[in-house]
């Protein structure tokens, strides 16, 4: 039986979402190691991507195919639930359709990057935002750049691995920014994106709304394919996966 | 010139507020250090009260007096941002009447204990909830026991040092009781209280919520003066202090 599951989890102190010959500190690896401990046989979990090391998610998505004699999904969730660490939880679990596959049914995700802008720290968010404090950010020119990176484009100066061999070609299609009192908060809602590619545009954002880049240079900037041009790669800690839509 | 200011800390790592001979890893202390190093003299802090080791504040109230030469407040609430540790952060800065002091001034103080009650962990809130799953708490018992703990009591059996030989009188104003879907959140307000006093009142209440105690047996208990009669003592993660008033 295909099970599809969300996930919450603290990514402050993993490796990231994927498994890694070199590392076994990823959430994949611990939620498969609980359900093969459960199963009795190897249970691989298949994400519907990767989160970065540090990276949050309110709600990745998951399935793993379980043996038939496990057909009681609140069992499984529960199970999962008192063997996963504190910081990983299981919020859903649902049985699918044997042909459901996280990451390729995927059709689109929503990330969120939280910037705080007080230098009075938030001590309860403080491993779930960024603190910029550098220069005033001015959002208005921030939501004239985001306009332009809204498209199918290739992102290629977006992208984190510059060994990147595949299509760099994704579609943007919508990036809603929101701004509080202590609080710049943007929602980035695409087809996929590449390794560091949102905190690579939130750095860029970053570099619009502190005057280093300007709105009308950000088609320049994606033309150009050059990492070079684009603006630094904000910290992991901001950035968390927020929805997976099927 | 005697300053007040409001603090906000995640308690998780710290030895509670209060600077200890055994132990120098306090909130007090931390803010000493940082406020002794600026004026260049010792600079000791008074806070509105101790709280216990692992348990949290949204706003705990402090004042301290600087050499005449610092007379600029936000110059001094940067520079403590600046110094303090990630998990302590100053709110907010005044000066205040040289009659001023932190403890002896206050007026009331409110509590405010977070049990959560899902087996879905919440990975983001972890360190600042309880996470209670034995049984089901009936929220309407509990608040039936907390009307009978408002007022001006002897508290003894509700305090955790058993050697406290000042008077364990005090005044609770209020007892506030909310629910949501995955949270139980109770707010103290009274005059003062004791060693430990919130978490035992709310062990207290978890007890009366999973039907180990009777809101009935809660005069009884107050009457009794004995420590064995009331409740567990509720972990210290679920606490936070949220108000002074003066």
């Amino acid at each position: 039986m295909n099970y599809k599951i969300l996930i919450a989890y603290d990514g402050t102190k993993y490796n990231g979402w994927q498994i890694q010959r070199s590392s076994q500190n990823t959430i994949q690896g611990k939620i498969s190691d609980v359900l093969t401990k459960l199963a009795g046989v190897q249970t691989d979990v298949i994400g519907s991507g990767r989160t970065d090391a540090g990276v949050h998610a309110l709600a990745q998505c998951a399935n793993f195919v379980m043996p038939d004699r496990f057909d009681n999904e609140i069992f499984i969730m529960d199970y999962l639930n008192k063997y996963l660490p504190e910081d990983i939880s299981v919020l859903s679990i649902e049985k699918a359709d044997s042909k459901f596959h996280a990451r390729f049914s995927a059709v689109s995700k929503t990330y969120r990057y939280r910037i705080h802008t007080s230098n009075i720290k938030d001590v309860f968010q403080r491993k779930y935002v960024y603190t910029y404090l550098d220069k005033k950010l001015n959002v208005n020119l921030m939501r004239q750049a985001a306009e332009k990176l809204i498209g199918t484009y290739d992102f290629k100066a977006f992208c984190g691995n510059p060994h990147f061999k595949k299509s760099s070609v994704r579609t943007i299609t919508s990036i809603d920014i929101k701004e509080s009192e202590f609080e710049i908060s943007i929602d980035f809602t695409g087809d996929g994106f590449l390794q560091n590619m949102v905190r690579i545009l939130t750095g860029t954002l970053i570099e619009v709304g502190n005057g280093n880049i300007k709105p009308s240079q950000i088609s320049e900037i994606i033309n150009s394919k050059d990492r070079q041009l684009a603006g630094f790669t904000a910290p992991a800690c901001g950035l968390a996966l927020v929805k997976v839509e099927y």
